[in-house]
């Protein structure tokens, strides 16, 4: 397959107007200029498909639903947002639901081999109680040896666990958990700098939903919101929806942070793609409307954000080039679950790669060299 | 006066071993290298003289309590700390007593022409009740047409007027200050973002001790902070002692803000250069240990830092070279307030001098070409 015409829009450059060939799943060559062969793109810009590693469901299915078909709606669904990879999240729930959700994922990736499902992100149980958001305090609680050993049983699949790291026995855990090469994520958490400091020491090197679900920064406590702010080779996740925080806050995290550093989340629960109405998430009752989701006390329960208007709100909000952003939504997110195979438009990378038209919409997504979406 | 084998440090370059010569209370030559006049100071660091903004006061004495021989001392004490220009500074009070304060500092002025003290920064009446710190509540009310008229009568000796934009008619008088050459200061507020940006537009680009006395950040209200740390064109206030905020939240702000929109000042209240006890601030009892002093209740009530310890822990804090910190302890302060003839190692600049050792502690200071401090 070979696409002529576009813009290639690469984290690290851009080309005004080239071609790009497609081979066995992977890029077989790119460059500028002209050539006889392929299908015209002109007027599209091709970028590396977005990825997004915190995301709970869409089209009115959720991860814990364990629903195969459900979870091929989502892929189906984030395809035409330009989607090339996710982690199906998870949320406090009994022990036993969050294995069967693994073991649900792991049958799901051997059946489907070349799917956008690249692993799950644990959210929860191991989170504060005072900071569980729309986590069901029900479920919420401390990690203990026997989980742990079970858990890392599945360290093939779990890429991403969320651990408030104030609670009990939870840095010894993250330890571990980064030793056996899963990423932890610190959130849902009243952590002080102090706190922050010491899950830093034990290998932590990402926050959770950054702003959401922990303390506001203060000028005597700065908490994890200054501790991701100030640390360089600290990843934060953020749900760029103008509604988790407000542009302002947007605009300082990128002023702050490396955009390599920040990692475009989506946090979309059930009802993302669906019309407002009433919806569930972690056995809770959540109201939808034009712009949120929440529990019927007020609080944020997800978005229903899609990747692409995250892109789309981070250019606005920042008046950052394309190709910067793409370092927010693909390399970042990418690195910090250490998949370098692809998210980037070099030779012998995954043909996963989407096609924009002007205003930033999708055109057209290819996963491993297939068209899998098209307007 | 010649001055040689010291190491130069201007805001904008340095000398490794250089000498200056100073003349009819001005910078008549400086270079690096040796010569054979002059008084030998190897091992010592000459700098521009700092400056302070806002400063209550300091041995025992307000600039409150309209004692001449009282801000004699405070000069002699601002002297010993390597500070060369300062602006006493009100605190809320009646309208009467704070014209009879600007009266007293305008006959200062003329009866020691040649002293340290160029205006003065009015903290207060036009605060929010509701972030009044320190500031005496009876006294706190909003700005009217006969106040500013005749605050306006003294446009040449109010230097900076501390102001919450979100009160009435502030918006109107920010505006009236700042066309006045007054620099209006935003603080004791509970500003939300929009009401920042209502004063901006107004004129206003100051903000009084920067994360004190104002709303923490909030990522869906960033208020005051938020402005502070993403505006380029706001200068930002910081007592750098470490209590009023955490080396995290100073870190934060030299981060994100270019050093020469830091006003490093101290608010010093009249305890500072003595012993822990109780003293008065705004007809307020305060209690004044090693580090802090504070109202009854626990509330700060201004600081008891001197502005070489600033300089100190700011360098320590950011792990900044001397010369970047004076960005903030003499560049910003003097750019803020319009006063161009000093702050600078250049030919015809005033000589205000300090020389520091090598801990930073201040061995000499020169004020208008006259020593008036040593070791």
């Amino acid at each position: 397959m070979i696409l002529k015409n576009c813009r290639i829009v690469d984290p690290f450059f851009s080309i005004e107007s080239g071609y790009i060939e497609i081979e066995d799943g992977c890029i077989k060559n790119f460059g500028a200029g002209r050539i006889s062969k392929g299908e015209d793109f002109s007027g599209a810009t091709l970028i590396p498909g977005f990825v997004d590693t915190h995301m709970h469901g869409a089209l009115g299915f959720d991860t814990m639903d364990r629903d195969e078909n459900g979870l091929r709606k989502i892929e189906e669904f984030l395809y035409s947002k330009g989607v090339t990879t996710f982690l199906p999240t998870t949320i406090s729930c009994p022990f036993d639901e969050l294995i069967e959700t693994l073991d649900f994922i792991e049958r799901y990736k051997e059946k489907y081999p070349f799917s956008s499902v690249e692993g799950v992100h644990v959210e929860g149980p191991y989170l504060s109680i005072e900071r569980k958001g729309a986590q069901n305090p029900k479920f919420i609680k401390s990690p203990d040896d026997e989980e742990v050993e079970k858990l890392l049983e599945y360290k093939e699949t779990i890429k991403v666990i969320t651990i408030a790291p104030e609670i009990e026995n939870a840095l010894k855990f993250i330890k571990i958990f980064e030793k056996s090469g899963i990423t932890t994520a610190l959130g849902h958490s009243t952590a002080t700098y102090e706190d922050f400091l010491k899950a830093h020491m034990a290998g932590s090197r990402r926050i959770t939903h950054f702003f959401n679900g922990m303390n506001p920064l203060h000028h005597r406590e700065v908490g994890l919101v200054g501790a991701g702010l100030i640390h360089e080779d600290v990843y934060v996740e953020l749900i760029c929806d103008k509604v988790h925080s407000t542009p302002e806050a947007i605009k300082l995290v990128f002023k702050n942070k490396n955009f390599e550093k920040i990692i475009l989340i989506t946090d979309s629960m059930r009802a993302t793609g669906l019309e407002p109405g009433e919806y569930e998430l972690g056995k809770q009752k959540v109201i939808v409307d034009e712009t949120s989701a929440r529990l019927e006390d007020g609080t944020l329960a997800g978005s229903i954000l899609t990747l692409d208007r995250a892109v789309k709100n981070a250019v606005s909000i920042t008046g950052l080039p394309l190709n910067e952003v793409l370092k927010s939504a693909v390399t970042a997110p990418l690195n910090s679950i250490k998949l370098y195979d692809r998210g980037r438009i070099m030779k012998g990378y995954k043909a996963d790669l989407v096609l924009l038209d002007d205003k930033l919409d999708v055109l057209m997504t290819i996963k491993n060299g297939r068209v899998v979406y098209s307007v």
